[in-house]
């Protein structure tokens, strides 16, 4: 996940208003508090795999980048805790000696209600500290705080692909989150929308907030193509499946095939067998039949690249999306309802299904736009460093919270990774 | 630690009051549940290395043997939950299958309020079995529930042991018992206590429960020794390593020295070296200074057997401690006060510390005495399988319940085994 | 490396003179034996670590390569010993089973007489079968063992490669061929070559041979860029060094920092500190001092990108390479003379060292040309599988048989591969 | 494998005809070499696992032992080579810097020829010493070298252990050494022949070399026991498979069955099931058909242990072993042929098959005998550290050199080890 702001991304803040800016802290600040509601401590401590983090950790960690930040360097606070630093800096060499990732989950304490307590202590100094900020502080921290939000939204997504990691541990299912009953659905007909390529523009032009691994905005010459208007279901997966798809090493990236036999996949990360043959799968709504007309979501790169090839298609690359979904005028990101899974797909005439369901993998390494420059200081550490042996995710996912991507966005995770919500969107020669 | 019970074990529950025994069921459970006293559900969930399990998963188990082995084959019992009996065996291969050992620290459900009210259930339908079960179903299960018993008193040492480990992984130094004052004390001179050897008799002898492993009692013939009559001190192991114990192999086994590099070893597990060099340890008290006086513990049968070497000493046999353990008339291992950490010797002229205080690593590889048989049954599973690879320790702990180890006693543990409260005793020729 | 040929790649072999072709299979074959002179068997039978397979291995696996998927399928062959497929198969799914690549150094027999008499009789097979094939028969195969020839010199590449590796292990430090005296050479400045950039074609465009991963050729757009005239050199490098190159985490992608600390990289794979703090470097000559005019050569993609990091200026992507060297006419790869290390530069004006001394780690993930598509059947199956977690590098090295590389050739091995003869050539914006 | 003498050991040697002595070292080295009859230098190059070494590297390491610990020291010589103390030493801290075991068989150089030139020097050296030393030198000298031909005893044993285990790997299946034909046996019935038991006198008494483990001689307190008069054959082996003995936990021990699970063994190291359900077993002789009658060979302690867990019997302890041995007077280890195969049973009145088929795996852990001391410098260093985690091995077997074991002999490995010759008698409670 991308994490440092492009150049010029705090202007917005610092020219905005400031009680606006307030509300804003406060509402992102309380969203991710929300997403605890029914968890128990129990659920809070666990780290099930190394990729994943305890929600206490992530509930300290997006507090502890305001206080190491903003309020230390420019408020004049002193630290809440003499070992908070050590425990909560996720990976930012620059800010000093840290805990070892894997080690996250063998921290009893501080509890839950102690991180809590470091929340309100740091909310309460944030909000003074912008209220009461002179114009030249404000300057120097408006986009810093800005940064602070969107990283903020980032953790709340991690928060639920953890969360639902930790949960599926045990074979008791727990449900996050009651799903509400939906008709079901027809599966629409795929259809490929084509675009002429030629020389495009890609990545993130001036207004508003971008990371800084969507600049610089550059041509890139693209041959024709084409891109299928909606995601792959879970139906369609299946057929793979029972076509040996997890059998057939031609279907599979060498790397790809390594990790089917050394990890024993036989189907998407959640997915169950029963004893009778059926399919279940485990979501954040609790353990449930497998919708044939959901989106397929929980599948790595491999397993979207082997299913493409599979299907005599291929991955579209992360240009040939933007493309596209600038040009058909994408719906946007922010216009959806939260959702903690995705929802089938509704009959339409358009490329749809961009935003809101599931992460789409592409077929390009994540690498940086040539003139790609970081930023400086400890929160330009992110994005550049991961530019190796990761690939590029377009889109957004129900858990990701609503607004906080766009056409230009650059999500990345490793290829075999499988507990971010990856799903697959097709595409062809022309 | 030791499992199963020796085949009498169970004539003294039998023909013992049926009201009393209840009344030491009660005792038994509630002394489990107040060690959880002040643990908060964050510290019982967690696993913080393989042989760790958590308090939460403890308090289970315990309940689980007696639901397993006594209420649903010999009182119609149905199980409390389906999926208890998969999460809560611990090793018993005849009961089924199993959750991964490694794996305990994952479950975040049932939480500790789950497993209390389980436990609650368990002890209500215990307590009604043994008032109301027939001559016939009680002479069945007497013995069960007495080794159940015991077998819970090893879970409350374990408890110990493994919570000590968990709270050790957080920089904040939890306390989990405020310690109470001691005068500080003079190491008192060490002394060897000579014994004659010659044919002396080994093992448990009919009154009193006692483990299989105690079994048979047989002759074994000793060469005259000496056992020296306090432990060795945290004072005498600074100097073992100021004398660069660890970094000399000549002084180590093979598989010791092994252990020391790779896994990086400079002193006993929860030994802690200062910015200034002084040396502090971290204890069911919280982190302190060093105290000379206090027995080593926390160390490893390598590091005891290093020691010993060092010392121009060696370790007992488990035949020569407990030979004289016997012969010099030892303090009653239940003739002293619950502690969580041990404490300095007092002059003496006699064996002192036999009990009470920590394990005392033997020189004995841990195998079947001659004519040993195993219990028949899963709760037989246990000692029998685990003669191979392990050491004995003799004696009993600070943290063991008051009561429950004997002269005969034959705990064991991996010889790089640190956790464990293991300690030194030494021995010579004479 | 890449493997499978250009569809279109069999058309020069079926088109030419059978009796040149014939000279030509044996002036390849021979020039593989011929790379074992001073070798003894103990050096061709070791596996010094996974990627590395020993000198008899390749022996045996190019010689399989024709008897595999010319002699059997279209000559009527028997197999010559009924273990060979199994031995000496490499990666071929299609092929069947395989012996495990891990394992190759753990097979005692065949002898290396052993595997030579192999070659003999398959040499002396395909020959004849050339000399005798009808006309279809020689249409179906002219390509394949045109592609078996180029199969080949990448293998006489990899020998040399590995037994480098081998021989570095034993401190007697062999010396496998002899070096010439070579003048010194002073280090001439570096300069940088700009190019406009815009619209450019990329890949193999039609006569000669290419490998399916040069293929199609399609249009790019890049951005203006400057790339340097010649390679870094040690010199250089040991300046990286000096300034803490290896200690400075923000120079290092992620996982190269990983990489660094893990395997506890000081400097080049083949670089020794002496103890008077001077550097020697072990090479096909043996060991000698560091000359620091010579190119930097056995570093990584990571170490190649922190190098380009710390000079300030990036790596370049393999368009960029590829559009520089067709354009100012870089001097053949064929026109150069054979040696086992690269040599400093001499003064020029122009691009010089795109060729013959160490291949060139691009900033470009190793990823399909738009269109790309595999040949099909096993020897189809080599270029596609690996377009995941690997870096492009251009150009040729020292050890590349003359005439095999060309401007469009693709190399590529993981970012963390060191053996190869990965070197360095700076890139950046204008 | 033992290699410190005991303390006494070389009065032996100092006191003989020195030309006698010469003679002696002139058979045992030949010994040595003649082993490599028929092998070639890739077979002698490889190190197929860990616990392996090169044959090569045995004829070196048997080389250095003479030259580190007599000749430099003692006769003033200066080092054939400089690299080779490092690279031959085996265990010994004492002596220096060594090469890391697991890499032995990445040693290309010194070749065998090399290694062949080596020991001819040194033996040239070391006959030249013995036959000119001073009495002084001699006195000092004459009980290293005698512990250097029982050294090297053991390695030819190893040798053949070892070449074994590589000519294994391939599935060429070499002969080392044609077989005799042998008319095929019947296996006679077993019986048990009964001890008393009481007080028993263990270990080297006086006369003749002894290691120092079997030190000092003292008493030991037995249980009546009876011992198997013959070993456990490969046909009754196959039964206990047939019964399911690799697929039922109950049968072993924890860690071994661990071992079973982890490593997927279904049988002895070297039998392999043929595709009609057929036994055949990998031999010196080359694979071969198994024979029911011969006894089997290359299975663990585990193995061992479990087959007489299954059997209804147990493993001898040490003592009980070696009271019998001394007891019955067993037929002299000197009084047999060379072999590399064990050989079935013929039908006896007596114990047999106690030297010179198979050793024998007891119960008893490797722990030092009351009173042990250690010899002291580097040749001390042996037998004393490796006394944890091993199991004592009793008897001889088919590759020992025939006059080298004897009745208090104590061979150990840990239990998992496979490749050397272990094999089972059993024994039982009267």
């Amino acid at each position: 996940m991308p994490r440092s702001p492009a150049t010029d991304a705090g202007k917005l803040a610092v020219s905005g208003d400031r009680a606006a800016f307030i509300d804003r802290i406060k509402r992102v600040r309380a969203a991710t508090v929300s997403l605890t509601d029914g968890l128990i401590p129990e659920d809070m401590t666990i780290q099930s795999m190394p990729d994943v983090s305890p929600t206490k950790w992530h509930l300290a960690h997006t507090t502890w980048f305001f206080e190491t930040f903003v309020l230390i360097p420019h408020g004049g606070a002193r630290p809440f805790h003499p070992h908070y630093g050590y425990l909560f800096n996720s990976y930012y060499e620059a800010a000093g000696a840290r805990h070892p990732r894997p080690e996250r989950g063998l921290i009893a304490r501080p509890s839950v209600a102690d991180v809590v307590a470091y929340r309100d202590s740091v909310d309460d100094a944030l909000i003074a500290f912008v209220g009461t900020a002179s114009g030249d502080a404000w300057a120097k921290t408006a986009s810093l705080i800005e940064l602070g939000l969107h990283h903020e939204e980032q953790h709340q997504e991690l928060i639920l692909m953890d969360i639902k990691h930790v949960l599926s541990q045990t074979p008791l299912n727990p449900v996050y989150r009651a799903a509400q009953p939906r008709a079901a659905r027809e599966t629409p007909a795929a259809n490929y929308v084509a675009f002429d390529g030629g020389k495009c523009e890609i990545g993130h032009a001036g207004a508003g907030f971008a990371f800084d691994n969507e600049c610089p905005r550059h041509a890139v010459w693209l041959q024709p193509f084409a891109l299928m208007d909606r995601l792959v279901t879970c139906g369609e997966y299946l057929d793979f499946i029972a076509d040996g798809g997890y059998r057939r090493p031609e279907l599979w990236l060498s790397d790809g095939w390594a990790a089917v036999q050394s990890q024993n996949w036989h189907g998407p990360l959640y997915w169950r067998e029963t004893e009778d043959g059926g399919s279940r799968v485990f979501t954040l709504h609790g353990e449930r039949a497998l919708d044939p007309a959901e989106p397929v979501v929980n599948v790595s790169h491999y397993e979207a690249d082997a299913y493409a090839r599979w299907a005599g298609a291929r991955l579209p690359t992360e240009f040939e999306w933007e493309h596209a979904a600038v040009n058909v005028g994408a719906a946007d990101d922010a216009a959806r309802p939260c959702a903690v899974h995705p929802a089938a797909a509704q009959g339409s005439d358009r490329l749809c299904q961009l935003f809101g369901e599931v992460w789409q993998w592409t077929a390009s390494a994540y690498l940086p736009y040539p003139g790609f420059k970081t930023s400086s200081g400890a929160v330009g550490e992110y994005n550049g460093k991961f530019m190796s042996n990761q690939v590029v995710l377009r889109g957004s996912a129900a858990i990701t919270p609503p607004g906080h991507a766009r056409a230009t966005y650059r999500n990345f995770f490793p290829p075999h990774a499988r507990w971010c919500f990856g799903g697959i969107r097709l595409a062809r020669e022309v």
